[in-house]
C-alpha cells in the first residue's frame, strides 16, 4: 500500500496515535447530509468538544479536494456543512472514484470505517447505522454498511438504526457474518429515536472498560470485522416507541397510495416520519449524537489502558 | 496476533501439529447442546478414541474460563457435558465476549473452525452443518457456519445438513461463496439421518487420499475458505427419506397451526421431528458422528503425507 | 503459498508482467462453452489479435491437464475449442478439485478473476458478468462473479450483464459489496445486446485514463475487490431493447407453461431469447467481446504508466 500518498492524518490526530492515546473518528455524511447548515457544523464542532471533554481526540473524516482526511479543521467542517447535499455522498464504492477526479467526499458508516481503520483508529461514534431495509426481501436494498462491519476492524458506536429499516432482519444478517451487537447498559436493541425495540442485543455490557476489553479479545484474536456498539438516546430526548411505529405506518401507507417504492421509498419515509413525529426530531438527533461520543471517548481511552 | 495470550493448545495437539501428524478437530457444542448427560460425555470420549483408532490425534475445542482451548482432557469434557444447556453456545460473533467475561463457551460448526485454523489443524469431524433455514427467503435466518466455510480454511467432515434446513437454498448459498461440496462416495447430499437427498454434491470423491489431494491444491493455491465433505450416515443406521420427509411435513403442519415462527420454530422442528421418527435418532446421531470422525483420521493422515 | 507448484505463465506474459507493460486477460469458458466450433477458435484468436493491435499482450487463461494456465498457445485454445461441452466449466470452487484430478477446466469469469490476480494481472476483458437470477429471491441463484468481484482485485471490462437476469437486483447485490460499476462512455448499465438498460451506473468514465487513474487509487488504497467497467455493444450491432424484453416475456412466459424451473431456467431461456431474436446474435456477442478486449488494452496500457 502507498497510503501516504492519498491519506493525511492531522498531526494531532497522529501524534495521539503513536503515543497510544485515545481516538474517536467521526463521520461527515452526518454534516453535509444529515442536518441542515448551521446546525450540522455547530452539531460538528459541539460533538468534537465532547470528545475533547472526555480526555479524547476527535478526528472528523472526509474527502477534500481527493485527499482522504484523518482529522479535519474548522475551516474544512463548515466546507462540507455549507456545501451540504453538493458534496458527494462515499461509501466502500465511491472513495477510488472521488479521489481519482480530486473531489469533496462526505464519508458514510461504511467509508468512514475504512479510513479509520487504514489510520488506526478503533472507536468510532455516530447517530445509526445503515441496515436491511424494508422489504429488501424483494428489493435485496442492504446498507454496505453491514458489509463493512463483517470486514474492518472499527466499533461503531451508534443509538442502533432507525426503525424505518426492518431490524429484525439487519440482526440476522449481523448474525450470519459474526457481527456482535452490543447492548450499552440496555438489553434491547436501541432504534434510534426510542430507547428500546422488540429486538434483543447480544450481549448487555455495562462498563466501557468491558467493551473495551471485548473489542481488545477480538482483534487480539485476528477476529477480523466490526462491532456495533449501541447507546439508546437519553431518556429526555427520546420518543415513545409507539409514537414512531404509528408514524412508519402511517408513512408507508402513504408511500404504497402514492406509488413511492424502491429507491424513492427511503428518503421519502424518512421526511414523511420526521414530519409526522413534530419538528424537535432534529434536537433528539443531535443529543443522540452527542451521548455516542462522549461513550465513544470513554470506550477508546479503556481501550489504549 | 498477541494468541499465546489466549489459546491454549494442548501438548499432544501441539507436538502432532509441529511433527505433521494428522490432527481431527471436533466441536463441543454437541457435547452441551447435542446430546442428553451422559451419553455426550461418553460419545465425545468415544469420537476421540476413533480418532485414534486410525492413528491421528483428536482435539476437542471449546473455551474454558475465557481460555481458547484446542484439546480438552477427560475432565473437561466431563464438565460441559455435565453443564449441558448452562454452557453458552459460541459462533464466530461470541468469541470475544466469552473470552473477555472468562466464562465457559461450547463451539459450533463456525467458532471450532476458527479455533482450528488458528491452531493450524485443518480436518474438523461433526455431525452436521448449519445452512439456510427454511424460509429464509423471508425471515433471512442463515447459519453463520456459512460464512465461515466461505473464509476459513478448514474441511468439515459431516453427513450433510438436517433436513429442517433448505437444503436447495443451502446449496445456492455455498455456490454463490465458492464453496466446494464434496460427496464421500456418493452422488447425492446426505441429509443428516439419511443417506441420500433429492440434491446434488459438487464432486464425488471415493478415497481420503483423492480428498486430501483437493484440499491440498485449495489451500496451497491461496484459495481460502472451507470444504464441506458430506459422509453418509452408515446405512443400517439411516432412516427412510420418506419418513423424514413426511416427519417434517407434520411437523411444519403443527408449527403453522400453532403459530410458532421464528427464532421459536427450529428448536420446535428439531424436537417434533425427533419424536415423530422414533426414540432412535439419538443411537443414529452417534453413529454418524463416529462414521464422520474416522473419515476425518483418514483426511487427515492422508494430507499429512 | 506454493503458487510456482500449479501455475504455469506463459513466457510473453510473464516478461511483459515483469516489465510492466499492458497485459489483458481473457476467460476460456466462451471459447468452450460460448460459442459454437469453429467460430470459437477463430474469435478468441482474434481477440487476442485485437488487443496486441493495441499494443498490449493477451493472456487467456484455462486450466489444461491439472495445470493453471495464464496465457495458451494456438493449440490449446484450438483443444479447448473442438472439445467444447465436454470440457469443465470451472468457477472457484472448482478449481482445486480440476487440478488434483489433472483435468482440463474452462474458466468463467471468477475463476479467470482469480487466475489472472495470482499472475498480477489487473484488467480482464470478456463479454458479460454473471449476476442475480430473475426470481432468485425465492431461489437464491447468485452467480459466484459477484463474491469474486466484491473480493479479487481485477477490473472486469464487459457489455454488462445479460437481460435475463434481473439487473436491479445485480446492482443492488454489488451495492452492498462494495463493487463500482464503472460505465465507459455512458450514463445507462449496458445490457450486453443492448447499449442501454433502464438502470444507471455509479461512475460514468470517458477515457480508459480516467479509468486507470479510479484503478490505481482503489488498489493502492488497500480497496481490495474487483470493478465491473460496462461497455456498450457497438451501436451497428446492438439490438433494440423492446426486442429483447419481448424476447425475454415471451421466453419467461413459455418457460412457465412448460413448467421449466430452478436450475433448467437459464439455458433454457439464453437459447430461447437467442431463437426469438434471429440468427445474428452470434456475430452481435463476437463484436462486443472485440470492443471490449480494445478497451481492456486501452485501460491496461495507461494502468501501466
Ligand atoms: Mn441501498
Ligand atoms: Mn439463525
Ligand atoms: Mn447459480
Amino acid at each position: 500500500m502507498m497510503l501516504e500518498q492519498y491519506l493525511d492524518i492531522q498531526p494531532e490526530v497522529a501524534a495521539a496515535l503513536a503515543n497510544n492515546q485515545a481516538v474517536v473518528a467521526l463521520e461527515s455524511t452526518i454534516i453535509s447530509h444529515g442536518m441542515p447548515y448551521p446546525r450540522n457544523v455547530d452539531t460538528a464542532l459541539e460533538v468534537e468538544q465532547a470528545i475533547r471533554d472526555q480526555g479524547a481526540v476527535p478526528a472528523t473524516i472526509a474527502i477534500i479536494e481527493g485527499r482522504l482526511k484523518v482529522g479535519l479543521d474548522e475551516a474544512q467542517i463548515r466546507h462540507l456543512g455549507q456545501a451540504g447535499q453538493a458534496v458527494a455522498k462515499v461509501s466502500r464504492r465511491d472513495i477510488p472514484f472521488v479521489v481519482a477526479a480530486k473531489k469533496d467526499g462526505a464519508t458514510t458508516v461504511a467509508a468512514t470505517m475504512i479510513l479509520a481503520a487504514m489510520a488506526g483508529i478503533k472507536v468510532f461514534a455516530t447517530g445509526g447505522i445503515g441496515g436491511v431495509h424494508r422489504g429488501a426481501q424483494e428489493t435485496f436494498d442492504i446498507s454496505a454498511d453491514l458489509q463493512e462491519l463483517a470486514h474492518t476492524d472499527v466499533a461503531v458506536v451508534c443509538a442502533g438504526a432507525k426503525s424505518i429499516l426492518d431490524l429484525g432482519l439487519t440482526r440476522e444478517y449481523l448474525e450470519t457474518q459474526g457481527v456482535p451487537v452490543v447492548g450499552y447498559q440496555t438489553d434491547s436493541l436501541p432504534a434510534f429515536y426510542t430507547r428500546e425495540s422488540e429486538h434483543s442485543i447480544d450481549y448487555r455490557l455495562d462498563t466501557p472498560e468491558q467493551i473495551a476489553s471485548a473489542l481488545k479479545a477480538k482483534w487480539a484474536l485476528g477476529l477480523n470485522g466490526g462491532v456495533v456498539v449501541t447507546n439508546p438516546i437519553p431518556e429526555q430526548y427520546a420518543m415513545a416507541p409507539e409514537l414512531i411505529s404509528e408514524a412508519i405506518e402511517t408513512a408507508l401507507k402513504e408511500a404504497e397510495e402514492q406509488g413511492i417504492a424502491g429507491k424513492a421509498s427511503t428518503p421519502f419515509l424518512l421526511a414523511r416520519v420526521c414530519e409526522l413525529t413534530g419538528g424537535n426530531s432534529l434536537d433528539s438527533n443531535i443529543q443522540l449524537v452527542l451521548n455516542n461520543a462522549r461513550l465513544g471517548a470513554q470506550i477508546a481511552a479503556s481501550y489504549c489502558k
